[in-house]
């Protein structure tokens, strides 16, 4: 059931016993949206918990809280569990099955399947932690330094530090309440930016792949799997490299994984990129799609290189 | 002599010939700061120039008005020549020479020198773009999208996109001003974040560069001049990727000038790199500074490393 904000903070209000939760894979926004509302209703003398189905990435750690994220453990009861930031019922399937308690799902994602008993989606905010910050402002909660930082985060890390479309006004005006709270930018942003070793060799590799083709048209690199994992962050932040290079129409990313396949994304300014993916047997959207070729890195670069060759004639670009 | 914001506003009033200038070498906030105060003043009807003695870097010339800017030639006369973000008299001779008219500083540099006959100084505010802002407001001149996407430039740039201790809860609202006015935050990145294929191969010879040494809590980049000036952009911004890698305490960038000379470059979290850069006869602050080694690379490297870890081991990091 479909429900208003404050409808939501009425049942946070009447709940004693609450668990929170979020997605699998967590982002700055899911964890950062736990734990501001986990300390907020803490400080209210209710009995709160914070579960989550994986592992806290290492960038994450600094957030205030973090070391009271738990796996779920058995089966529990509680009044209420809260499910931040998640758009499907498939990303929180562990924590779903472990906790008997009325469902209450918060979340910005316009995807959002609404699998929970109650709901609460709007797809404007730029992240789960803007709505997390009007439902503060709403209950009346003291927004301590910890809360302010770990929202600025989340809001911070899902609009790309308001360098992404999602980045509304309002986004900034949230963030600007935050800083005014306690929230130090710089300190955030320079978490953040901490890579492992690992993540500037693994980049050292991708840049050295840097191939140019088409006239400066078409940029490819490659990134091996393991090299990726090791890295310990998504390898689509690679594709920007070649992306934001002048001239650069086209943007492909190929991630062998054996002898008969190799994963490919695409990143474009203009070019509609899903077309190509299409005919590769993938999706995707118009500035953003991927495939993956039935072949080794050799025979899949060929192909792919061959068909964006023609969509680039046949575009005009 | 000091005025208030409301004596700038007086003065921009009752001028009808102004020209305006900024800092040689001009960054974002430099060039938006004009182009936004020129478009404010020129639909007033006044008779706007807009001088500068530099190039518009090729990142910058999507900036709504950037075609309008010249470089002097000859004298001119005019009522009032308005000087923005610039703190010395050096950054901005030809244009002083130039024009003979009262002079005018709008900046927000601590460290300005007070050089012209009237001044208006906010070191509180994170770019020159902010003060303009609340000038136009003060004055009350609309601010069109034009506008909005010059001065959003303007204050992002000068704090990295809100990631820098300057970027204040002031910032954050001004900067939502203008997305309310028609800057879009994303499109304004995009732009911001095109590089020519010559930075990104510089790039790739920074890290093919990359050393780690004591144990990782000193990594070090090369990078040669030549590379540098091809890319076009600051060689300072290199030094971040050894900076931001985990365990990192000092960041070494070596820029080899001949076979007696390497500049060289230090950032860190914790360690007093003034010191380090002092006893080369350098200088700078705790956290970043830099200085000149009489020697080639090799010398160089190996004079500061052995400096570098003493100071490790004196500091207890």
């Amino acid at each position: 059931m479909e429900i208003s904000l404050r409808h939501v903070a009425n049942m946070l209000n009447e709940a004693e016993r609450i668990v929170i939760t979020a997605h699998i894979h967590p982002d700055g926004d899911s964890l950062g949206s736990m734990l501001a509302l986990y300390a907020s209703l803490a400080a209210q003398g209710k009995k709160v918990w914070l579960l989550l189905d994986d592992e806290v990435p290492a960038v994450y750690r600094f957030l205030p809280g973090a070391e009271l994220i738990r796996r779920p453990e058995g089966k529990m009861e509680a009044d209420l569990l809260v499910v931040l930031d998640a758009s499907d019922a498939d990303r929180v399937t562990a924590v779903v099955e472990a906790v008997r308690a009325k469902t209450l799902n918060i979340d910005h994602h316009i995807s959002n399947t609404k699998f929970t008993d109650y709901w609460y989606i709007d797809s404007q905010a730029a992240a789960t932690g803007e709505i997390i910050l009007d439902l503060l402002h709403l209950m009346k909660l003291e927004i301590t330094a910890d809360i302010a930082v770990n929202l600025f985060t989340a809001i911070a890390t899902d609009c790309g530090f308001f360098r992404y479309a999602n980045a509304s006004s309002a986004t900034l005006r949230h963030a600007a309440d935050l800083i005014d709270r306690g929230a130090r930018p710089h300190v955030i942003a320079e978490q953040l930016e901490t890579k492992p070793l690992a993540s500037i060799m693994t980049l050292r590799g991708v840049l050295d792949s840097l191939e140019i083709h088409a006239g400066g048209r078409i940029a490819t690199v490659t990134v091996y799997v393991d090299a990726a994992e090791n890295a310990a962050e998504t390898t689509e932040g690679y594709i920007n490299y070649p992306r934001n290079i002048e001239g650069v129409e086209l943007a492909v990313l190929f991630k062998p994984v054996d002898d008969n396949a190799t994963r490919v994304s695409f990143r474009s300014r203009r070019l509609d990129v899903a077309r190509l993916a299409l005919g590769f047997g993938g999706g995707g959207h118009a500035r953003a799609a991927g495939c993956t070729v039935a072949s080794g890195l050799a025979g899949a670069k060929e192909q792919i290189l061959r068909a964006a060759e023609r969509l680039l004639a046949e575009s005009g670009l």
